[in-house]
C-alpha cells in the first residue's frame, strides 16, 4: 500500500508504465512490476542494479533484462511506433556513455518512435562525426550524449536546425566532477537552443524528444 | 574586420541574424548592425544594456527598442508566421522574471511564431494556474520561466504532455545563487522530460521552441 | 566514561533520550543503550546500519528494530499522548523518501504526538495532492519530506496556513548532489514561512514539530 | 495588468498583503501598492531598496518608511494583536544584522504578534546572553539572527524548548560566503530541532513564527 | 629508493618522524618504520586503516597500536617531558569526533607536551562545557576539535585569553559536507584569533600546539 | 550562575577595545568611538571604507587615519611593549597583500608586540625568501600573507619550527576565487602545523600572534 | 620601498619586466614604471584598469596604451625577434575574448615571436575553422581563447599534433560562472594534452608559448 | 562494432595506440587490445582496474602490466627514441603521487622520449629540492606532480625558464577536495606560464611534454 499509481497517467500522455529503479529495494521493484504486469500494459524500469536485475529475473523471469542499460521491459513487443513519427538520432562520444546512451534508444522505443545510432564520434577526431553528415540531417530529433567536456552537443547543435536535447554523463575524472563538467558546458553552448537534462538521464531525454516527435505526428493540418 | 560573418547561417538555419549585447561594446554593436542592416535582413539583438540602447538609439535611429527585454529590433515587420506553427505558450511565475520572459516573447516572434503569454503564475497560489488550464492544453510548445526555486516547472510538466523548456532566472536572493537553485530544481524535475537552458537564457529556449514547432511545420505528410 | 550524560535533558525538554547511531561504533550504541535502560526510560536511536542493528539485536532483546526507518527503540509503550496534541502530517513525495519519513513518524510518536501520514504525492502527478486535501487541512503541523527538486514543499505551504517544515532528502542522482538541490529549492521557497531542516534529517523535523505541537498545549488558557 | 492578484491570499491565510521588492521597479511597486490601497488593506513592502522608497515617498505620502529595516508599510495602525498571542523573541547577534532582525519585528508585528528584541548577543561575550536567560524562558517562539558562524542559534537552541527558527544572515567577509557559513552552520545544528529559513529573510522566520503562535490562539480547547 | 629522507627535520624541529599513512601501502609503511626503526628514533605514523595495521602488527611486533587513533608508534618511551612546557587541553564536542581527538593526544604526547582531556561537551547541552571552566583556565593552549557546525570552538574562544587551535571533523550528514561547514564556522567565529586547521587533522593542530607551547620553555629569560 | 563572568574583555585579555567597521554605518562607528573616547582607553577600528574614515576625520579629529590598512586609532600612543614578548615577523607576497599585512602590523601593535616586516617575497623568486633567511629565525611567532596559491606559507613553514599563521587574501583573479584558493592552499599545506584564519583576515592573525607571544611572557619561571 | 625588485629575472628568463596591474594603486604602477625605465629596458603592464591608464598616459606620455588588450608597454621597439622562433597563433572564439586574445598577442610580441591571429572562430560555425585549417597546420604553438563552454580547445586540439595552450575567459552569463564552466571543459577535454592557465590569464598562456617556441631556437643541433 | 577506431591518428600524430581503461569493462579492452595487437602497432592503456588487469593478464599474456603505474602495455620495446629528443624530468612531491608520475614516465617513453625522474622533493623540506638543481636546469620540459597544496608547481616554476606543466594529484584529505586544492593552486601560480592538466593526468601531461619536445625535433634548421 506504499504506492499511490497515478492511473490515468497512460492516459493522459500515451505512455507505458515507467519505475526509477534507483532508491527502491528489489522488493519494491518487482511488488511494482507485478502489480502493472496484470494489467498487461507495457513497462519500463530504468536504473536497475545488480540486485533489482537478479530478484526481478528470479521472481518475473517474462521481463527482458537489458544489462548495458541498466533497464528491464515488460511488453515490450506490444508497441508499436505509430504514423508520422519521425527519426530520432542517439549520438553519443565514447565507449563510457553507451549504459546512457542505450537507456535513451530503450526509451524511444518503448514510446514508438523509430531509433538512429550514431556512437563513438567524440570531438577528438572530429572527421568521424562529418562521415556520417547524412545522418544528422536525416533527423528530426537529435540527442547528443556525452561525458568530460560535453563538447560534442555545441558541435552537432552547430550543424543541425533541428531540435538538439544533450545528455551530459559522469564519464570522466578528476574536475569532470561526475559530469557536471559536462552539464556546464551544454548549458553554455554557444550553439543556440540546445535543451540540456540531468546527468546520466537518457530517460528523460528520450521522453523529451518523444513528445516533440508527437508534434509532427499530432498537428492539425 | 574583427568578426567573421557567417553568412549561411540565416540560410542553413531559416533564422533573422542575432546579436548577443553582452560582452560587446556600444560600438561593436552598432557596427554589426549596420552591416547586417546594409543587408535588408531582420536582426534581433540580445541583453543590451543602457550604454548600447543608447548609442544604437542614436546611431540607428530606426532600430525598435524593447526596455523590458533588453532587446533591439530592425526589419521585425518583414518576419511573417509560416503555416503550420502551432501556438507557444510563455509562463512566468512573478514580476522579477518579466524581462526573460519578454527576450522569449521577443525571440518567439522574430522567429515567426504565434505566442500566448501567462504571467504571475507563480506555485505559492497554484490556483492562478489551474484557473487557466485551457491555455497550457491549448499550446504545442511551452516555455516555463521562474526564479527563486522553479517549482512552476515541474507543476507544469505534470500537467501536459507537449514539449516543455524551462528557464531558471536570477530572480531570489541568498540561496537563490543568482538562479543556481531554480536550475537545479528544474533538472532534478520529478516530472519527466524537461528541456532545461542556462539561467535567463530565454532567447535560447525560444530558438529551442522555435526548432521544435517547425516539425508540425516540416513534416512530410 | 567516554560519555558525558545530560542527565537533565529529558527533564528540561520533556523528552526521551535520543541516541544519533551515525558515527559511533555498534559497541558504544549498546554501551550507551544498557546505560539508558537501566533508568527505564524512553529511549530512540536514529541512523544505525546494518552493523549497530545486528549488534543490538543480539545484545538487548528487547530492543525494537525498524527496519525501514533505520532506528532502535526502547520502552515505546511507556511513552503517552498528552491532552491537547494536534495532528501532525507527515507527507512524501516518493518510495525513496520514506526511511526519511518513517525516521520522522517513530520520533513523533516517541514524543508523544498524533500522526497522520500521506505518501507518495510528488507534484509529477498533483492531482494526488490535491484528492487528500483534507487531511493538509486538518493538520496542526504539516512536515514535507521531498528529494530531486523538492518543489512538494511550495506547493504545500501555498495551499496552507499551519507551519510547514521541509525536509529535504538525498533521493535522487546527478544534479541533485544528495539532497543539495531539493535543499535550495525548500530553502528559496516562494511559499512564504517554511522551515527547513537538513537532509534526510526526519529527526530534527519531527523534534520541531513536537515543540510546535506541544504550543497548543501548554497555552495559558 | 502584469500582475494576477491573489485576492483569496489574506482571506486564506489572515494575513496583510505583502510585497517583495527586490526584483521590482519602482514604479511596479507604486502601482502594486496603490491597487491595495484602494482596498484598504494593511500591506507591507520588504526589501526596498532607495530608488523604491524614494519613488513611494513622492508618491504615497501616507505610506510609512522604516529605513533600517528596508521596509515600507500601510495602514499598520489597522492591525490588532489577537487574543491568545504569546511572546515572540527576536535575537541578533551584532550590529550589522540589525536590518535582518527589523524587517523581522515589523513583519510580526503586522502579523499581530508581541514582540520582545534582544540585541547584540553573540556568542563571542556568551555572558551577554546568560543575563537574558529569562527572557528566553519567556517566549513561545525564539527567532534567533546572525552571520558569520552563526553559533548563536546552537546556543539558543540547547537553552530553551521552544521552537526556535534560525536566520542566516550575509553579515562576514572572505568564507563567509554572504551568508552561507552561518546557514550551513544552522543546518548542521548539534541542537536539535531548529527550523532555518534563507539567508537575510527576517520575513520568512516571522511568517512562520507567526503561524506558530497562532497554534495557541487557534487550539480548540 | 622511492623516499627521500628528511634527515636533518628532527634535529631542525626537535620532533620525531611521522608519517602519514594515507595514500602509502601497507608495504611503504612498513618498509619507511623498518628505516626509522634502525635509527632507534621515536616514531609516530597516522591515518593507518586497517590493511595497514594488520602489516605492520605482523611484521613488526614491537610497534603499538592504537586503534581508535588510527595511529601506530614506535619507542614511544622514549620521549620525555621537557621542562617549561605548559598543559595543553584537547577539548571535543561529540563521541564521532574522539578518533581525530586521539590522535592529537598521541602526538601532543609524542612531541613532549602534558595533555589533558575534555570530551563530549557540545554546545547543545553547554552547561557541560562551564562545568570545567576551571580547566579551560588551567591550560596554555587549547585544541577544540568539532564536526557538524563546529560552534564549540566559538564559545570556547570568547571564554579564555590563550591561543585556541580550531579542528573541523568530518562528522556529521546532509549539508555538514565531511566536515566543510565545521570549517566554514570556525574561519568565521565571531571569537577573535582562532587558527584553524584542515579537517580531521588532529595532528596538524598538535604539531601547531606543541611550537606554541615549546614558546614558554624557549623564552630567552 | 555556574560562573562567574568577567565582564570587562580589555582586563580579561590585556587588549584595547576593537571594532569591526564592516557592516556598520559610519554614524554607528562614530557613535562607538566617541564611547570608548570617553574612557580614554586604546581603540583601534579595521576594515573602514572611505565613507567611515571621511566622517570620523570629520567627527574625532584626534583620530589616526591608516589608509593603507583602511584602520583607524585612538590612543595608539599609550600602548606599551610589556617586558618578555618576542618579535612577531609579518611576511607578505606581494604588492596586493600590503593592506592585509598593515591591518596585522597595527593590530600587534595595539596589542604590544614588537613587530618586523619582510614584504614582497613571494616564492615567485624564491631567492628574496632565502636572503632574509636570518629574519625568519630571529621571529618567535611569524605571520605569511599571500593570495593566488598562497605557496609562501608551505615554504615558510618548512624552514622553521615557530608557530606559523597564515592569512590568504583576496588578491588573485579568475579560480583565485576572492582568497579562496590560497585559503585551501594553506589549509592543505605539506608543512605540518600552520594555523590559518578567514581570508584578509589580519587582525586576526594578529590576535592569535599576541596571543602566543605573551605565553613566553606570562609562563612560570 | 615597497618592492624587492627581482633585478636578476630578465637575464635567467630573457624577459622584459611584466607588471600586474591588478590590485595596485595607479601611484604604485607608476612608480615601477619609472624605476624600470630609468633601466632602459623593455616593461609591460597587463590588466590595467581606467584610472593606472589614466595615471600613467599623464605622468610617462612616452608610455604606449593598448586600450583594447588593457595594457601598457615602454620601450616595445627595443624587442627583436630572435632567430629559430616559430609562428605562435592566437585562436579566439567570439567578440568578447578579444580583450584576453589581445593581451597575448601583445606578450608574445614583447617576448620575441611571430604572431598569427585567428579570430571569431567559435565552434557554433564550425566552418569558419575548418576555412583556416591551413593556418592551423602552419603554427608551431596554438593559443586558443574561448569562454562560454569553450569547446573550441577540444576541436583544435583534435586536428594538430602541435602544443595547445588553452584559456577560458569569463565571457557568459548564468552558469558560465565568469569562466568557470570553460575552464573546467578544457581542464577535461578529451583531446589528449592541453595545458590550461585561468580564466582570462592570456599573459600566461603567451608566457607557456614562449618558453616553449625557444626550445625550437635553444635546441643543440 | 562499439568502437569506431581513429585508424589515421597514430599517423596523423606520430603516436602509438592508446587506451583509456576508465569507464570500460574488461571485456572492452581487451577486446580492442586484440585488435591493435594484430596490427603490431604498440600501444597504451592507462586507469586499468584490478579486474582489468586480471583479465588481460589471463587472455594476452604477452601485455606487460605496470601495476604501481596502474597501465598495461604492448609492443614498448618496438618505441625508439628519435634524434633531437629533449629530457623531460618528472618531478614529485610525496609517496603518494608515485602512480600519477608512472603514469607520465611510461607515457613518455612509449612516446619516445628519454625521462629523468625526481621523486619525493615536496616543499616542506625544500632542501631536497635544491640539492637537485642540476637536474631541474638539464631538462628541456618539467612536469610537477603534487598533491595537498600543490605549492611545488610554484617553486619549480619560479626556477627554471623551460616549459612547466603541472600535473594536481588526488592526495590528500578534507579540503584538498580530491585535488581540487591543488589544481586551483596551480592555475593561480605567481610562477608565470605553468600550463595545468586535469587532477591526475599524468597521461596528459606526458602528452603535451612530448608534443612540445617534438618541437627541438621537427624545428626547420
Ligand atoms: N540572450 C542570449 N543568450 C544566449 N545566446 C545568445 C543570446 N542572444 C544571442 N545568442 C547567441 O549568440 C549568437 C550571436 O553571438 P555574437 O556573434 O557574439 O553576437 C547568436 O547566434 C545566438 O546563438
Ligand atoms: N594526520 C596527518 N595530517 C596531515 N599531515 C600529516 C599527518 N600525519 C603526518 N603528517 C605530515 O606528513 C609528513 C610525513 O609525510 P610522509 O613523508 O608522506 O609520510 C609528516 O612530517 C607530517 O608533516
Ligand atoms: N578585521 C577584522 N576581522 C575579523 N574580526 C574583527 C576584525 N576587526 C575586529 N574584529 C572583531 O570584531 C569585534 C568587534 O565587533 P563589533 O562589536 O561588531 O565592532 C572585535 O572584538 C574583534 O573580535
Ligand atoms: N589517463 C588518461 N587521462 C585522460 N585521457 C586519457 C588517458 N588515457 C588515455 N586518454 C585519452 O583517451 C583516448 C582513448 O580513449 P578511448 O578511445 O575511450 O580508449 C586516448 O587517445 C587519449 O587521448
Ligand atoms: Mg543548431
Ligand atoms: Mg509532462
Ligand atoms: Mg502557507
Ligand atoms: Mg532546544
Ligand atoms: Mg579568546
Ligand atoms: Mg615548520
Ligand atoms: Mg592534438
Ligand atoms: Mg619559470
Amino acid at each position: 500500500g506504499f504506492v499511490k499509481f497515478d492511473h490515468h497517467r497512460h492516459l493522459r500522455q500515451g505512455f507505458p508504465e515507467v519505475i526509477l529503479g534507483l532508491g527502491k529495494t528489489p522488493e519494491q521493484v518487482v511488488e511494482i512490476l507485478k502489480l502493472v504486469k496484470d494489467r498487461n500494459h507495457p513497462v519500463l524500469a530504468t536504473r536497475c542494479n545488480d540486485e533489482i536485475i537478479e530478484k526481478v529475473s528470479k521472481e518475473i523471469p517474462e521481463a527482458e533484462i537489458h544489462e548495458l542499460a541498466r533497464c528491464i521491459t515488460l511488453y515490450r513487443d506490444k508497441v508499436k511506433i505509430p504514423e508520422g513519427m519521425g527519426k530520432v538520432l542517439v549520438i553519443s562520444a565514447g565507449t563510457g556513455d553507451l549504459p546512457v546512451a542505450e537507456e535513451a534508444v530503450l526509451t524511444l522505443q518503448m514510446l514508438g518512435n523509430p531509433v538512429e545510432k550514431l556512437y563513438d564520434v567524440g570531438v577528438a577526431g572530429i572527421h568521424r562525426l562529418f562521415e556520417n553528415y547524412e545522418k544528422l540531417l536525416d533527423a528530426r530529433v537529435l540527442i547528443v550524449i556525452a561525458g568530460m567536456e560535453g563538447a560534442l552537443a555545441s558541435v552537432v547543435g552547430g550543424l543541425v536546425d533541428k531540435p538538439v536535447i544533450a545528455v551530459p554523463t559522469s564519464v570522466g575524472y578528476g574536475v569532470s566532477f561526475n559530469g557536471l563538467a559536462a552539464l556546464l558546458g551544454m548549458l553554455n553552448s554557444c550553439s543556440a537552443g540546445i535543451g540540456v537534462v540531468n546527468i546520466d538521464n537518457g530517460f528523460g531525454a528520450a521522453f523529451l524528444a518523444n513528445s516533440i516527435n508527437r508534434i509532427g505526428r499530432n498537428v492539425k493540418k
